[in-house]
C-alpha cells in the first residue's frame, strides 16, 4: 500500500483495460494480457462459471458478452506487489450489477484475472449495509409481528403458496444456498431425508471430527465463533447446523424424501413428488437444485463370493460406531479418508483391524498441512484483516490450470519435511503417492474427490502395527470366514467395510429426474485433467457444479464447507436473476 | 496513522509514564497529566472497577497500588488526532497479565486514561489465539469424544461435582457471563426460574423489538450475523439467547429458582437452595453472581381505594398481549419505555388507552439516535475496522464524569432538529425533559435507569390523541370504575397497568441471602449524580455493579446487553483469579 509503484502500474493497466472494455475494442484488451493469460469469470461476463485459458478463448468470450454486459466504472482497490507479481483488487459494474475482481500482473500485462459478479442491480442482499430492519416503526392495529410473520410463512409455503426454489438436500450445501437465497428474497423450501438438519454429520461414525480448521468452514453470513474449536466435532458441527437453520429461518422439511421430478417446459416449473413424514405432497417450484453431497450413492465394488462369507458386510456410509466390532477381525477395504476413519474407529473400540489398499493414496500429516497450507485461512490471517470473504476471493483468483504449480511446490516441501514420517509409512507397504503429478491433496480432490487421507492420527497406527495393511494385491473372492486374493493369501474377517466412495452425483439425477436426464447431465465434479478417474477434454471448472449445466431450471449445489460457502454465493445469484427476469444470457452454455 | 506528529508525542509520553511508573515515581508520573485529569481503571491496578478524579485521587491509587502490580512493557499501538486531543491506543503488562488501554492528550498532557486487564498471565480465555483444537489428534482406546464428554460434564456438575461460580438468572446478562466463564474454564451453572433460555424475552409483550440497533448488541464470541434485523424482534432474541447458550455449551438449569443462599466464610463456601423442576437441590459454589436483570422486583405504587376499584390492576412485568383488552377503557400508568410500549400495543388491540405521566419523561425518536448517537456502533464503523470491542473501549474511555459534556452537546443537536416534534409532543401535555442538566437519555440511563422513551412509534399516537395523556397532576384515589386524580378530575377505567418500574437489584440479594446483606450492600446501579432518584456521593462508576461489594464472593451483573457483553469480561476475570488464587487486591473496595 505504500509503494507508490504497483498504485500506478495498475492504475494505468486498469485504465486501459477499461477504455477498451467500453471501446469494445477486443485487440486493444487482448494486447494487456501475457500470452499466457487466463480469465476467470464468475457470472460477471457470462453468467456462467467459467476460465478462459489464452487469448484466443478471451476474445471469443468478449466478442459474445462485451456488447450485453457493457463492463464499466473500473476501481482499484487494495494492491501489492510480491515476488515480481503485483495483485490488484478491483471493483466494476456491468448491466448486471456490481463485480469485484483480483488481477495479477507480470511486469505490465496481466496473467490472471478473476471477474465476479456480486450485487445483482437493485436486488442486494439483505446483509451488511441493507440488513433488513426487523421493524417497520410507527403504530399499527394491523401489525404482524416477526413470530407471526414466521409462522404465517412456514404454514403457507409449499402448501397455499409455492416455493421459487427446492432444493434437495438439506446438508451443509442445501443450508448454505438456503440461507443466500433467503438473503436475496427467493421463497425456498429445502427438503432432506433425515428428521433434523445436522443430521448428515450426527449419523457418521462417532470419533468424526472435521479434517479441515474453522477457518477454512465457516457458513456466510454468520461465522463459526471466536472460542469455536479449530477442528469441529462432528456432533457439534449437527448443532452448529441445526442452530444456522433456525436462526437463519430457512424453512427446512426434514424426514422428506424427494420420489421424482419431472420438468414442464411450457410452464417452466417442475412437478415434484415427496414424500415429507409419511405422507406424499407435490410441490412446483421453478428452480430445482440438487445439493445431496458431493457425492452420489454409496459405490461398492462386487467382491464374488460373499453368499459363501457368512459375516456382516457393510458400506461405510452404513458404519456408525465401533463398539459393535470389539474383538472382532475386521477388513475394512478402502483406504482413503473413511477407510483410515473407520479404521482407526474400530481398532479404538478393539477391534482387529486390517485395511485392503487397492491403489496408492496421498497422505499427509493434519499438522503439516495446517502449518504450510492454511496460511490464508488461519487466525493469523484473520488478524491481518483477510477474513473469510477475502481469503476465498485470494483463493479463487488462481485459476485450475495454475493451480498445479504450487500444490506441487507445496508437496515437495511436505515430502521434505515429514520424509522419516512418510519413510515408515511406506515400510509397512502402505502405498503413498502424491498424485500423477506430484500435486497432493487439494488437486486429487477437485479432480476425483477422492484418494487421500489428511492424517489424524491414522498413520501412526499402520506404522505401529496396530492396523494391519494388505496392498499391492487384487482381492480375488470371499471365501467362509475370510478374502482371499490373487496371490493366494487370505485374511481372515467377520466383518467387512466397504470404504470405497460414492458414485457421481448424476446418477441421484437419474434416480430422481430420469436416466436420459443424468446421463445427459453426465458426471459431476472432475477437472478433465486427464488424471486417473478424472477423464478429459479438460473443462478449466468443476463439471456441472455451480452453474447451468445440460437440462434448464437445474443447479448442482455441493463441496466440502468452504466450496459450499463461496460458490452457494453465485448459484443464488443465478437463481434470483432468474427469479427476477433479469437476462442471464449464459456464454460457453452445455448443449 | 501517516501523521508522525501524534506518533512522536504518544511515543514520548508513554515512555515517560513508564518509566515514572517503573521507578514507583509518583510525582513525576502526576506530573504528566493536566490538572483535570482522570484515570479510568478495569482491574488492572485496583482489581476494582474505578475512576480516579484529579491528580490526588490517583496519587493515592498509584501509592497503593503501584508495588504489586508493577506495570512495564508499555507500547503504543493505533493513534489518531482529532480537535486537539491525541487518542492513542496503548498494551503494558502488570503482575496479573495483560492490559489495553486508550489515553487521551491535551497538549503534552493526560486528560483521560484507561487501563484494562484483558488477560490473566498463564491463563488465556479460550478463543482466538487461544480456541481450542476440538480434538486430540492420534488414536487413543480410551477416547472420549465431544459429545461424550459433554454429556459426562453436564450429568455430574451439581451433583457429583460442585461448580465454583453460580449466575442466579439466565437472561441476557447471566448468558454472557456464563460464556466468558467458560470460555476461562471456571465450572459455572446458570440457574433461571423460566424453562428456556430466551424466555425473558419471549414473555414480554407481543410487539417489543430491541430499542437498540443490531451493532450495539453483540454477544460475546459470537456476534449477530451479517443479515440479522437492525431492530430484534423479542422472539428472534429469545432464539438467539437459546441458541448461544447451546452453542456456548453453557450448563443452564432452566425452571430452577433461587431460595436462599447462606454463605459460610470458613469455607469459601455458599450455600445455596434451589428448586429445580419441583424439586429442591443444593448447590455449594465459591461465587454467587446476582444476574436477574438491572432492576429487582416490580415496583408498584400504592393505589388507595383499589379495592372499591372493581377492574383488573396489573404491573408491566406481568403484561403480554393487548388482544384480551381490546374494546376495555385501560390506563397506563407510567409514561416511560414501558408505559409506551404498553400503550402502543393496547391501541393496536382496539383499547381505549390513556396515559398517566407522573413526572417528566426523556423522549427521542429512534430514528434521530441512529443518525446522530450511534456511529461508533454501526455499519459503517464496523466497515471502517471499528468491531464491537473497539467501540467498546472507545466508549469507555470516557469516564462517566466527563460524559455529559458530549451527552448535552448532542442532545442539543437533537432538540434542534426535531424542534417540530418535540412542540407538538408538549402540545398534548405530555411533559418533556433531557434530564437535570440536559444530558439526555443515556445519562437518565445510567443514574436511574428510568425516565425516558425511545420513540418508535408511541409519540405520534400521542401527538394524534390516540393515546391520551393525562399529566400535571397527581392521583388521589381509585374510585369505582375510574382514577379520581387531586383536582377532582376522573379518568375511566377497566384496567389499570402500573408501568411504574422496578426495584433496586438488592432487594432480590436481601430476599435470597438476607435483609442484612442486602442493606449492607445497599442500592444497585447509579451514579451517585445527586439528581433526581440518583442520590450522591459520587461514585465515578455504576454502584456495585461488575466489581466487589460488601460481601464477599458475590457480584452483581446486569444491564442492556451493551454494558453486560463489556463488563462480564472483567466480572469473569475477577471470578478466574479467584479461582485460580491468583492475588486480587481490590483498591477502593467498599468496607
Amino acid at each position: 500500500m505504500h509503494d507508490t509503484a504497483p498504485q500506478a502500474e495498475v492504475t494505468a493497466w486498469l485504465a486501459a483495460f477499461a477504455a477498451a472494455l467500453v471501446r469494445r475494442d477486443v485487440p486493444a484488451t487482448l494486447a494487456l494480457f501475457a500470452e499466457d493469460c487466463y480469465w476467470r469469470d464468475f457470472l460477471a461476463f457470462t453468467w456462467n462459471i467459467k476460465t478462459l485459458e489464452g487469448k484466443a478463448a478471451i476474445a471469443d468470450m468478449l466478442d459474445a458478452t462485451l456488447t450485453h454486459t457493457a463492463p464499466e466504472a473500473f476501481a482499484a482497490g487494495e494492491m501489492k506487489r510480491e515476488a515480481g507479481v503485483t495483485e490488484a483488487w478491483f471493483s466494476f459494474r456491468t448491466t448486471s450489477g456490481h463485480g469485484e475482481g483480483i488481477l495479477r500482473l507480470e511486469g505490465s500485462k496481466c496473467r490472471t484475472i478473476l471477474t465476479t459478479l456480486q450485487e445483482l442491480e437493485g436486488h442486494p442482499e439483505g446483509a451488511g449495509f441493507h440488513r433488513p430492519m426487523g421493524v417497520r416503526h410507527g403504530a399499527r392495529r394491523d401489525r404482524e409481528t416477526w413470530t407471526e410473520a414466521r409462522w404465517r410463512e412456514t404454514a403457507s409455503l409449499g402448501t397455499e403458496t409455492q416455493p421459487y426454489c427446492v432444493i434437495i438436500g438439506g446438508g451443509q450445501g442445501g443450508i448454505m444456498l438456503g440461507a443466500r437465497l433467503r438473503a436475496l428474497g427467493v421463497p425456498t423450501i429445502i427438503v432432506e431425508k433425515n428428521p433434523r438438519p445436522g443430521d448428515s454429520w450426527r449419523n457418521r461414525y462417532r470419533s468424526l471430527v472435521l479434517h479441515d480448521p474453522v477457518w477454512y468452514d465457516h457458513l456466510p453470513y454468520m461465522p463459526f465463533p471466536a472460542n469455536w474449536p479449530v477442528f469441529t466435532p462432528k456432533d457439534k458441527m449437527g448443532d452448529w447446523l441445526e442452530a444456522y437453520v433456525s436462526l437463519m429461518e430457512l424453512t427446512y422439511w426434514g424426514s422428506t424424501e424427494a420420489q421424482s421430478a419431472r420438468f414442464d417446459p411450457e410452464a417452466g416449473r417442475w412437478t415434484l413428488e415427496l414424500i415429507r413424514e409419511g405422507k406424499p405432497i407435490t410441490l412446483r417450484p421453478a428452480q430445482l437444485v440438487f445439493a445431496t453431497g458431493a457425492y452420489g450413492p454409496p459405490r461398492t465394488i462386487a467382491l464374488p463370493g460373499s453368499e459363501t462369507f457368512g459375516g456382516e458386510i457393510l458400506h461405510s456410509s452404513a458404519y456408525r460406531d465401533g463398539a459393535a466390532y470389539a474383538d472382532k477381525k475386521v477388513v475394512v477395504i478402502g483406504a482413503a479418508s473413511s477407510g483410515h476413519d473407520v479404521a482407526v474407529d474400530l481398532w479404538e473400540a478393539g477391534a482387529d483391524v486390517t485395511m485392503v489398499q487397492r491403489s496408492p493414496i496421498t497422505v499427509v500429516r493434519s499438522d503439516t498441512l495446517m502449518e504450510l497450507a492454511f496460511d490464508t485461512y488461519s487466525e493469523g490471517a484473520a488478524a491481518r484483516g483477510i477474513d473469510v470473504d477475502k481469503a476465498d476471493m485470494l483463493t479463487m483468483a488462481t485459476p485450475f490450470a495454475l493451480q498445479p504449480i504450487g500444490a506441487k511446490a507445496l508437496y515437495d516441501r511436505i515430502r521434505e519435511k515429514d520424509a522419516d514420517f512418510y519413510a515408515a509409512l511406506e515400510a509397512t507397504g502402505f502405498l503413498i503417492d502424491f498424485g500423477p503429478d506430484d500435486t497432493g491433496l487439494l488437486m486429487k480432490a477437485y479432480r476425483t474427490g477422492s484418494g487421500y487421507y489428511v492424517d489424524v492420527g491414522g498413520s501412526q497406527l499402520i506404522i505401529d502395527g496396530e492396523i494391519k495393511v494388505k496392498s499391492g494385491v487384487e482381492i480375488e473372492r470371499l471365501v467362509p470366514g475370510a478374502i482371499r486374493f490373487t496371490d493366494g493369501s487370505e485374511v481372515a474377517a467377520d466383518v467387512i467395510i466397504q470404504c470405497t466412495g460414492f458414485q457421481s452425483l448424476h446418477e441421484v439425477i437419474a434416480r430422481i429426474v430420469s436416466r436420459e436426464v443424468g446421463d445427459r447431465i453426465g458426471t459431476c465434479w472432475g477437472l478433465g485433467s486427464g488424471t486417473r478417474n478424472d477423464p478429459g477434454p479438460w473443462h478449466g471448472e468443476l463439471r456441472n457444479m455451480y452453474k447451468p449445466v445440460a437440462h434448464p431450471n437445474l443447479f448442482i449445489q455441493g463441496g466440502n464447507l468452504a466450496l459450499s460457502r463461496y460458490f452457494s454465493k453465485f448459484v443464488a445469484l443465478q437463481i434470483k436473476a432468474r427469479m427476477e427476469g433479469i437476462p442471464t444470457p449464459v456464454y460457453g452454455a452445455p448443449s
